[in-house]
């Protein structure tokens, strides 16, 4: 096949921008390898609320199942933050992941040559991060039941949750995250809470038997404490991380500060069959929304993860990455990567680089 | 009064060589300030599962419930993790927390100037850094019902844990945290993932509530994956944090590990009413165990927490306080500290120099 059809789900804030930016570079680089990309934009998040008071209408959930990839851009913004939770954002974020059944979030954390200044940690404990994270993205404390508010034997009032994996979620979690690690370093290290956590000794019971399936991969286990504290002291020692719901939304976040560049990071949600969504792992960032300031580059390399984990299509995944190293080397860098001696552009100018250097 | 019963928990690894040199140092500033402190020893952790089977043996409950403070060293080894749950080192001490009702944790997260060039952090993100963590320590998904194993509606196996506030456990752990604040610079963050989870919604909407009784202090509020990027990108905008049980376990020892010294970090975990309990926040270290080559400042600075928040003997524990700085100024260093041009000691020299400053 050659032809592919594209939902692009812009959102709220920066959102729109650099989905914009990202969507032209996608198209050329799936043409220069003789992939047709088509486009449908549809409404999710604030923007949908909005439109038409819902954070993900039916219709864009169906044509996101419809198609064969997904780009978001960014969704939230102070406008929505006090709505009432059905109302929110992020819920539609959430319900789209899980409509989609994209159990598997893909989240590289790598420092760009380019940008390791930018770290807040030193030079020699940030040069050459490279780390995978895998993070079970559809179970675990977001989903699990019984949730909401309810009163205990005092007749106080109390809030609950339900952190929860059955065997079938960890298992396959676990092979992507196995599968992956193969084509990395060949080394795995699972977090949990193992010490504590009853779904985490099930977490580790399972992880640790799959591990027969994938003898060429080292398996190793960490604590979530520890884990958050060698993220900052040496974070080289990582290859490819698996993690829960939880504590992956966390220690990605962490880990993607230690580069000094998040906005430069991509993420894929992908599951077992059916379209993947892919998106930068920075926000809305609504305070500098629609002022051409933000930095497409985390979306563009996120079409190159729809290119690659979506389509199938490597090579033009690789022309982007290629085409955003060498926009780097030229010296070309947004306001959150900008240091002296560099040229400072906005978000379509950077595009445009891009665009040329493909 | 001026005579105090302390119960002395050695515990595992290099556990009783800092509790021995803390014990000293906690004795003699004591006495300085006209205190008498009686000292009894009981057994907690792998030390206890070894000796009587149990790893919170009742006597030692019993005994740490009878007195006036707790110095705890660490638990935990090797020797005792495929334990069974209830025979785990941990099981213990979540026992003695909850068996003494110490549901605020304070975790002072310090960049001593000595050290500054031991973080992984760029030396101007580091230095300065003084942040208090408040972590509830008795509740949530830590301990909250049900949990276990169980099996979902395809009959496979399942683990399970909940996590649960109610709304006295969440305002006591607030004021705290706001009584905190207001001895420090008047600014709380309090750390939760409202966005998704109903607990953290009653959270947020409890500590806002408690903030009234606070008019002096700045209350803001921050989701956890935020906090965890934040710690990284600019720890120094944070005050006081007050936060659950489980993301204050990770957060705490992520703000550890950026200051490079967390073998001088201590906490204290405190209640209503009854002993506090003091310990160090590094583990057990089995490794270096025995060899008279652990770091016992952060025993020694639990100490003085325990003299300040326990006894309420602040002139004591200043003393300490100031000791340490002077033996740091005075260029001792352990290997876990050490860097070149300073003098090498081991666990015992360097209390030693403690107590000649005193
Ligand atoms: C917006 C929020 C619900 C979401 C999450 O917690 O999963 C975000 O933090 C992320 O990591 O994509
Ligand atoms: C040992 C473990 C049970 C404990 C915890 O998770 O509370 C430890 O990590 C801590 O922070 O004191």
């Amino acid at each position: 096949r050659s032809s592919y059809g594209i939902t692009l789900l812009p959102g709220d804030g920066i959102g729109p921008e650099v989905v914009d930016v990202a969507k032209d570079v996608l198209f050329v680089a799936g043409a220069k390898e003789g992939v047709e990309l088509r486009f449908q934009e549809m409404l999710m998040g604030g923007a949908a609320l909005d439109a038409v008071g819902v954070p993900l209408p039916d219709e864009t959930l169906a044509a996101a199942r419809a198609s064969d990839g997904i780009l978001l851009g960014a969704i939230g913004g102070y406008k929505w933050d006090n709505n009432e939770k059905h109302l929110k954002p992020e819920t539609g974020l959430l319900d789209i992941r899980s409509g989609l059944g994209v159990f598997a979030n893909l989240r590289p954390v790598t420092v760009f040559p380019q940008l390791v200044d930018a770290s807040p940690l030193k030079k020699e404990v940030a040069e050459g991060v490279d780390i995978m994270v895998v993070r079970e993205l559809t179970g675990g404390i977001y989903f699990g039941k019984p949730r909401g508010f309810g009163s205990n034997d005092k007749g106080e009032e109390t809030g609950f949750n339900t952190e929860i994996y059955s065997v079938s979620e960890i298992d396959r979690i676990a092979r992507v995250a196995f599968e992956v690690a193969r084509k990395r370093g060949g080394k795995l290290c699972s977090v949990d809470k193992a010490n504590v956590l009853e779904a985490s000794m099930l977490w580790r019971k399972r992880v640790t038997a799959i591990a027969s399936e994938f003898p060429d991969v080292e398996l190793s286990h960490m604590f979530v404490d520890n884990a958050a504290m060698q993220l900052v002291r040496n974070p080289k020692q990582f290859d490819t991380i698996v993690t829960n719901n939880i504590f992956g939304d966390i220690l990605s976040d962490e880990a993607s500060m230690i580069t000094g560049s998040i906005g430069m990071l991509s993420s894929a949600s992908v599951g077992e069959s059916g379209p993947g969504l892919f998106e930068p792992i920075h926000g809305s960032a609504p305070d500098i929304a629609g002022q051409d300031k933000a930095n497409p580059l985390a979306t563009i390399l996120s079409a190159a993860m729809l290119l690659k984990y979506g389509l199938g299509v490597e090579n033009a995944a690789k022309r982007i990455e290629t085409a955003v190293t060498q926009t780097l080397d030229n010296g070309f860098r947004t306001g959150d990567i900008y240091s002296p001696g560099t040229t400072l552009v906005g978000c379509k100018r950077m595009g445009k680089e891009v665009l040329k250097a493909l």
